[in-house]
């Protein structure tokens, strides 16, 4: 927890109209006091703090220049929103930040009015903001939209695919690239924010677009020279000659932290009478906070931590992540075996693939915010006799499903997927959360998928997928820790599509998929003590399915239920239908299936995610009792007709 | 049928080897028997002609300049591979494409070691390359990866993520940029391809790469000065700015018919000393052919045609195609409603979005190959008070899963997907079967899936789409053409979730999705003639289901069936997933579900394709035969234990 700071200016701000009507002097204060209160804010709730600060100026000048909610606003990825959060009517909220029924870590629609489109994950932005400013057009209504969009987002073909497209939308699209890395531009001198400002300008733009329409009744092949000699002349001086080829009009780079250059800037282009037009900002991740400054991530995402130190508190002891258990797992197979490789789409800490990188530099790659390419990439790697782990987080692999269907599941190419952060996720809600995996993945002919139900069934697993070279393979694990049960010295090589009894019973059979494993053993004890004897199997494979012990497990059991932390159309589903298919429920088969439910979760603590989707211990015991017609304390019910 | 053409130099090629022991003067002999082999093929079969002539001279320059099958060659898209096809060992069965047994009308893996990669989605192959290329760099080998894609291709964001990772591969990766619709360059003139050969030398390349080191030594802000001067100049020269940004050395644009041009450049890159190149070649789709050359489409893909008068084989008349059906029905709905607009990625005469876009051109955007980009931008039109149609191919909407889920279904926004080319699609084979649609929709919460059984439901659903205000909605469609029934005069707003009965019996029930509803109807038919009385229901629903409908029609008959024309994990699944639910299984349920088979169908004559799928009415029978222990004259076998 952390002290509220004072902050007289910002608590006359309740929404933008309020801002808007300051004088410009007084912004830097007002800035000053929304990145303390952010900070403090941060402190009370951990969450994303680097990006945030990063565009505290942005954001105030955002809100000053333009005309919103009308005028519309799009975070990419929505992290770095906590400030235009504060500044948008929900500041009495903002420490109710990634708890459960308090305010998202991103932008949501559902939120406020002044978020028009929710995101989480990144690029989609620019596409959106199309949207909106095209309706607008055709609609012929007032209203900018506004995307602000980070360098690292640019690298996804999703934001290429939307910048080809930007003509359309005319000067009603306006893309902020906020370059926190360095990685486009140099830093920024006083020559290119007084170069920003002029051909910014009202008067620049319309001498340029009078020499464009001169231009245009020139022979075609002039014509062409003239628009290069232009966008190449001013590219010289500035860069950004990518974007100007896109057919934006470029602005920057400009500095992102002086209000002085970014308030005319924003001015000049909202006034501006042609084309989409991109502004170039530099700016400093983690600005304005010590601690943060100085931290090689910019405290990217926090634990809650102290202000004044900025200590972070630590999480309590326990047994090691999946993630790292997956990292060490596969460096072992890569000692073992030259040829084995890991990919990461711009999540090397994320996935582990950092401490892979670290070990084998040679045979480690991350592409980016590129996950079509990662998978194509893996496939191209595979077919030339590499084996290649794809270690993508199961919410992100979403992006690459075209690619796994067409590059790799039909072509038979034996490309490993490491899903990392399967099933909910916490604090990150719905946009995060890996629930359609097994369903998406399952479906495809030729394809192998694994869920770990603990750490020593990842290492396995691992070692499985390295070691199999028929065709597909993906083996999915959770966010957080594992069990703490000790880890194989040796890894253990698993038959392809054969489960495992863990607890042995008679009366009621547990058919679990990943780590709900532990709260199917739990229910298992609590059924045992109202006398209901309970085998509990881990099926390890959601494809192939174990059909000989599901078919003994359901014929010799009264009643049985799949537990898998997935969607409809994952275990439950590919079970009822080897059950159908081979004629099992036509005598009659108590048979349940507990999944993810229909909806969208919320971000919540994950014990409250579980329960509220039906996957604890006790709702799997209420199933089981439920399709045996009994009540709680294991009376049988009368059956009503 | 058209006469096999004289070929004398042709018939000494069976392979590359055999090409490259010719004399480079004998090639543009060996180029026009190519191409008059080509056509004379394509005459026969039928199947992408455009492409294939314009790249004649290109493949034969690549074959002869690179070792191949040790080179690897990736056509992106695959479909002009066959003058490929035709150098590399499957001259003789060339006259069997796209017909069931024979050769692919892609490149297939399977086929032939000269195809390292398969395709048929485009702007696969720079992800392809890239990875054969680092795994040769990675295990010492030599050996180049070429990656032909044309300019249409390079649209789609995943060509951009895998040219923005091109370095890596150094001068191991080469792209060849078809660029067949002059939307990159400016006609070629002679200068040009003498610039190009003299960039592309072993020579400029020594004296760039001096500078380029003596560059690295200076001042990172000089440095980066000098790097842009040389890519600027050589930009203002001969274009391609943008992928020298992206870390390409570009050589072009030249003449793709001129061999004299193509392949001294070949033979220059392929001895390059550093990083990944791009070569831009420019080419005439049809080249060679005066029927095709002079057609709009250039004959991208036509019927067994004449030679000599490039008179394609008409279709005996018949009812109007699906997409047709479509395209009128929304034009409809567009009369009625001025928020009603329409997306195409690059197929507006395949989804029909041409004839919506003639009638209202303000309101029909086609974005080229950019699902991704399509799907996020309609979830923005949709979020600003816009009715938009995304009018993909069901295999093509794969590329947009994660916008569907993140940008769509998260934020419950009313986008309406209009999926073409459902289900199986003959010729084009397993790369484009629309198989898993109804299994990756159904799974998202606030989905609302359709599927037409006819023509005439198609028409009501697209109304039921544009009236449907309070979330995504889906409905899919076959590839070819309706059934014939009468076009409602005023379509019919549907019940969201009623599926209706068809066919009223006592017995047997069929649960029927989508156009298999016919086959159903036959079906009833032969098990009615074998005393079974049967009831059909078109469900019209995958999601959400009719569960009071299904409720009763299983509750009420002895077997039942669903049927559809989708994976594993679609309609089937989601029945019996309610069933087991529901509890409705415990008693003992006859029930099955057909669906598409767990392997990925190769081309074949559709109703072959729907038998081998077991989706036929003969299938239906005997599936319900057997779950009543019947043999095929309805005699009830004997019960084994």
């Amino acid at each position: 927890m952390s002290e509220i700071p004072v902050t007289p200016l910002l608590d006359t701000v309740d929404t933008p109209s309020d801002l808007r009507k300051l004088d410009q002097s007084q912004l830097r204060q007002l800035a000053d006091e929304l990145r303390a209160e952010m900070i403090s804010a941060v402190g009370t709730t951990g969450g994303h703090l680097g990006s945030g600060l990063g565009v505290v100026e942005l954001t105030t000048a955002i809100h000053y220049v333009f005309d919103t909610p009308r005028d519309r606003v799009i975070w990419d990825v929505g992290h770095q929103a906590y400030p235009h959060k504060i500044l948008t009517g929900r500041r009495s909220r903002i420490r109710t930040l990634r708890q459960g029924g308090g305010l998202s870590g991103f932008t949501k629609r559902s939120e406020s009015e002044y978020d028009p489109f929710g995101a989480a994950h990144s690029s989609t932005s620019i596409s959106a903001a199309l949207g909106f400013a095209v309706a607008n057009k055709i609609a012929g209504k007032p209203g900018k939209a506004i995307a602000v969009i980070g360098d690292g987002a640019m690298s996804a073909g999703m934001a290429y695919e939307a910048m080809n497209n930007a003509e359309q939308a005319g000067n009603r699209l306006i893309v902020i690239l906020n370059d926190n890395d360095m990685s486009i531009a140099p830093p920024v001198g006083g020559l290119s924010s007084y170069l920003a400002r002029i051909v910014s300008s009202r008067e620049f733009l319309s001498i340029r677009e009078l020499a464009r329409k001169l231009a245009r009744k020139l022979p075609k092949a002039l014509h062409s020279a003239a628009r290069k000699t232009d966008s190449f002349a001013r590219g010289m001086a500035m860069g950004g000659t990518l974007f100007e080829e896109l057919g934006f009009y470029y602005v920057g780079p400009i500095d992102g932290h002086d209000l002085e250059h970014l308030i005319p800037v924003l001015e000049n282009v909202r006034d501006a009478a042609e084309g989409p037009c991109l502004i170039h900002v530099v700016t400093t991740k983690g600005k304005g906070y010590g601690p943060a400054e100085e931290s090689a991530d910019k405290y990217h995402g926090v634990q809650k931590f102290d202000v004044i130190t900025g200590a972070q508190a630590k999480a309590p002891p326990g047994p090691p992540s999946y993630t790292s258990v997956f990292a060490k797992a596969l460096i072992a197979e890569g000692e073992r075996d030259p040829t084995i490789c890991a990919i990461t789409a711009a999540m090397p800490g994320g996935t582990g693939v950092d401490s892979f990188g670290a070990a084998f530099p040679d045979r480690s790659f991350d592409v980016g915010i590129a996950e079509q390419h990662a998978v194509t990439f893996a496939a191209g790697l595979a077919a030339q006799g590499m084996r290649p782990f794809c270690a993508i987080y199961s919410t992100f692999l979403q992006r690459a499903y075209d690619q796994v269907v067409h590059d790799v599941a039909i072509q038979n190419l034996p490309v490993r997927f490491a899903i990392d952060r399967a099933g909910l996720v916490g604090a990150d809600g719905a946009t995060h959360a890996g629930s359609f995996d097994v369903t998406y993945l399952a479906s495809l002919p030729n394809f192998v998928v694994m869920a770990a139900a603990d750490e020593a069934e990842l290492v396995n697993m691992v070692h499985t997928c390295a070691m199999h070279d028929s065709g597909p393979i993906a083996v999915r694990y959770p966010r957080g820790n594992g069990t703490g049960v000790a880890l194989p010295e040796v890894p253990e090589l698993l038959e392809i599509g054969k489960g495992r009894i863990v607890r042995q019973g008679k009366k009621v059979a547990i058919l679990s998929l990943g780590t709900r494993l532990a709260e199917a053993l739990k229910a298992a004890d609590i059924l045992d003590a109202k006398g209901l004897s309970t085998t509990v199997a881990d099926l390890r494979f959601a494809k192939p399915l174990d059909v000989e012990l599901i078919r003994k497990l359901l014929i010799s059991h009264e009643v049985a239920v799949t537990v898998e932390e997935a969607s409809i159309g994952g275990l439950g589903a590919h079970v009822l239908t080897m059950a159908s298919d081979e004629g099992l429920i036509d005598g009659g088969l108590k048979l349940r299936t507990l999944r993810l439910p229909d909806v969208f979760q919320d971000h919540d603590k994950p014990e409250l995610q579980y329960k509220e989707a039906g996957l604890d211990a006790e709702s799997i015991v209420e199933t089981v009792l439920k399709a045996l017609r009994m009540n709680s304390v294991g009376v049988v019910e009368e059956v009503r007709a």
